[in-house]
């Protein structure tokens, strides 16, 4: 197809873990696309991945990466804390970035990489994998296309017998996924308000269960239930709207969205003897479950980018779109540091106490 | 059976709804009671199902059921605005109650009901109906024989395209069968805190969406979703231990409850370079799905109740039980209340607020 | 609705077993029917029906239920094997009957009273309930629209740990049930072959699974698989067409029937090499599930009744239509009958035996 | 583990299709192994896998495969027909070999190879990948503690909307896999009898859809539904035992094995009336799904097969297990073919022809 192109699009990826070799893998297959050179802490885990993907440099020198002038983008795959520090860098030389979610661990530092690449007229983008996949886009489209009615709610549940980190809790571990699909479902909408509660069980520094509400304008409500303690492996969304509710199953291997043609309306009227009386209808109608595209959303996500990079567009999932991801996260934080205090201090929180 | 015994218990019924004909149906097929009289607003309704159950007799009028000298234990199975009133009469009358959930709509009635019960030496019992399934029954033995290890917390969803009700909201509504399971499996232990907020759509007046966290000591998290505006009906609940872990699908026509030996531990260990290291063993062991008692809830209550008005026991749902759940139900509607009015003064709430 | 006629058509049952109660409750319904008189073997049983469910008259003789003048319709719910004598008896005694499944234990039984109804002017309807429920309804709609493009199979489970019988095996028992919802759905067409397996376990005397395939003109192929010695109940219609599919779940409590937008075709073109190269196309669009109507079958099935008594009209399930599915149990029972008697010989069927 | 072992089984690899890069991984993973050459008549596709999975050589010519002095192991994994020629050319050149299933494509041509292998020595093994997971394992070992009682029947169906195939039909593309679980069971009994029965839709022509009924001594029933053209994905085996009963469901992500403890059992006992009377109990206990070992099948397959060679011992699915498979596939396309020329003369089977 674009064969006639050469590959333009220098690669270079800092972070070899469980995501470093699909990501080498999706930039590999894109024809203007070639990674370059990896670098990863353990030299010897980035020399094996490089051997086995065959890319031509590896090391353990992030510097190595960012400096190199073949390398056009580099994708910043390290733990989150290393984010900021890494992606500035980058972006001072002159290369774009692709940064893992989240991108980075406060908003403040979001907020420096943004102007940075703007300033330079850098692509900035950040890897919230579930917005390219064919399930979210069908929520989307669905949710835009009026037939949903007005939107109610976005429930969202990823819970799991999960990888217990000691560097993060649950929230900045699983949360970013459903906040990303809610942010991008809402366009990007600045939410009215943030809460959070959480503990922290078996041992352990971070919180491993916690439960997020965010608030919007028009009265939508989003909650998101993570847990690395579930018996087992639960992803479910629910967007519910006056007209149609939608139920995304990713655990589902083939059919994912469930768009349900239900819904209900409340009429008020006077009647005698009771003020006002209430006539509630539903609507029951069929259920769809829409084919979706099979594409790996990685690979969709990599074309979008080389798009984005070739003709000077914003990416879908921006440095501000995981900066409002990042404050959302820092507000929920902020809260649970608040419950800690009190617990450590012996007190019991008060608020709503019976 | 015990056929040698006359049924010595004569039963009133105060309200014709939805689960009179059930109540009608348990209380006869037991040897010792006899349903004498039902009273309905809708006199009409009092004598179809009058007719329909074989009760001898049936009115619109609620007090010619609490002063029949034939019912000895009154059934009040009213909206609950008139649960006080009519519990208090009964049991002034010296009657044995019987109050649907949930028992009143304010902690201080339930106080006095509870109080006046006990100077009368008369049963007071609210219809907890889901803490005599064989499915909770279960999970509070296995909770209980000490197999699951230190418990963390009880997620529990119970969500369906639901009936509006126009009186109460989603939480009086919904959350007593959540709050009773949750109370049971505590041994009524009392909450460390309460947090809810919700959410009114589709112009209503009262929350159809509202999420309950209720704190217990020990770091044990409880959390309750409820909502009558899901595309699809959930009833799940969640227990997490440090050993085993309970998934209760009540949905499920048959194996309604799993129990998985699964866990987690955290041992901190000393490493040189960074202070501590966190070493996480996870165990994933068998699944089972325990065969349980298919007996009727409703049927194992009555006896249940019987037992305790002829023995002088104490009911697994007593009055006791009911108070502590409408204690959390008062504090979660003095939260739903503080946001309502928020809203209206066209304030955003702000705590949590990015 | 139609309460400005009188309840014209006296109905009396013969066998109150599992089934009669239900038959009372939907025939007492319908505004035009009124059970008179029901009858059973076990006397007690039938004064106890008729007790609850206020039927005016009750014993143990079948013939009173055919006798009393106010009786226009008999149903006789007994077992198979007396379905004959008193269907027969009942339409030479001028009533109308419904006869449960299976209609007869021998087609020409089922001939004779084809014949003897007809002779009468008198409807003679077999209970083949499946045929009026929502989702075989939908299916037959499907199928009939022209959008399954050509009919290729139909494939059904029927299994469950279930109730062992000593006087049928489980095709006569469960069969019915599958027989009759594809001869509804391929119109009454006639079959081509039948070929049926089965074993017998557990020290019964009857057959406790089968296979039967039984093959209609244009290629179609139908299965049926019965079993009563399975763990987990499994009820699944799959019908496969060319353009679409169907999957129809019985077990599932509301999302009954999946309508697959899926099929294939085959293009045969010459090519150099081979000579014929085989191009598939698959197509693999949306799946539907539709809402069904959650009227009770066996409410649709009377109304349909009445209709046809009132209105001289011939019934969906007819004594033709259980003549067919009779048709082909006979058959498979043949095939039985000779494969166990060669087991009791001692002889082995012939491997690869057509 | 074993790395003071030098890799010293080479190992060469016809065919590189879907199958291949698994076969590659799974071998160049076990240390003492090494693949040393593939080939496939598509040159570009022999080089481009050597290329991503480092293997030294590739071309088209399976001969250079097996006359590679460094490759002892030949493992084919091409189209059915070739097997026989080149397993025969490979043993003949002193090499073990690996053969993918169907083994071979008539039981004269197994027998050949079997004898071929036994007199020179190597190991012949067929690539029966299911019987070396661990839920087959699990179900191995539950049958044969004797926790399940007699076995009564395996029902196996294995159903998609599948690669339509020109060169074979369903029955030699799908049911290896069952009857090779079945036989493993089994522990290689030799069956009774043989019934099949298929059609051919959609333009196609080899059977798409087939069912097939294998007896085995003891009245034991297994029967094998498969189909290219169904819906949805089915891969499931029930085994039905008097004590104990599995369902194996394979498109379950994790709980793929289900054990009922559930059975049946009858006595007969005289009574007044009736000559015998049936006394059926049923046993209803709890569902154990166990953990199962995650290992992939191949590499449980890659190191039994190591352990074979290296120590003389016979693989559990050797040469006789792929003829015993090819046996019931060629008793079953005997029925087939029967079928396909009734048909062509236009004759229709007569109805419950045995």
């Amino acid at each position: 197809m674009t064969s006639n192109h050469q590959a333009d699009i220098g690669v270079g990826i800092i972070g070899c873990g469980y995501w470093g070799p699909n990501l080498i893998r999706n930039f590999n297959r894109h024809p203007r696309c070639r990674v370059e050179r990896v670098a990863d802490m353990r030299r010897e885990r980035a020399e094996a991945v490089a051997r086995e993907f065959h890319v031509p440099a590896a090391n353990d020198d992030p510097g190595s990466v960012i400096d190199d002038p073949r390398v056009r983008l580099v994708v910043i795959a390290t733990p989150a804390a290393s984010h900021y520090q890494l992606a500035k860098r980058a972006l001072l030389a002159g290369k774009h970035v692709l940064v893992m979610k989240p991108f980075t661990t406060s908003a403040e530092h979001a907020e420096e990489l943004i102007a940075l690449a703007e300033r330079n007229g850098l692509v900035c983008a950040v890897d919230h994998t579930f917005v390219y996949t064919g399930a979210v886009q069908k929520m989307y489209d669905t949710l835009h296309d009026g037939s949903m009615g007005d939107l109610f709610y976005i429930d969202s549940v990823r819970i799991n017998l999960g990888l217990f980190q000691s560097d993060v809790n649950v929230i900045w571990d699983l949360a970013p996924h459903d906040l990303s699909i809610i942010d991008y479902l809402l366009d990007g909408q600045d939410p009215v308000s943030v809460h959070c509660l959480g503990a922290t069980h078996a041992g352990g520094s971070q919180e491993n269960i916690a439960y997020l509400t965010v608030t919007y304008p028009g009265n939508v409500l989003a909650h998101v239930h993570v847990n690395w303690l579930a018996p087992a492996k639960v992803r479910r969304t629910i967007v519910g709207g006056s007209q149609r509710m939608i139920v995304y199953d990713d655990v589902e291997p083939s059919e994912k969205v469930r768009i349900y043609d239900r819904g209900v309306s409340i009429a008020k009227e006077a009647s005698p003897g009771e003020i006002y009386q209430q006539f509630v209808s539903y609507r029951q109608g069929d259920m769809l479950v829409p084919q979706l595209s099979g594409r790996e959303a990685l690979a969709v996500e990599v074309e979008h980018l080389v798009d984005c990079i070739h003709n000077g567009k914003t990416p879908r999932s921006d440095g501000r779109a995981g900066l409002r991801v990042v404050r959302i996260l820092e507000a929920a934080q902020h809260q649970l540091n608040s419950l800690r205090e009190l617990q450590h201090a012996g007190l019991t929180t008060l608020r709503g106490a019976a």
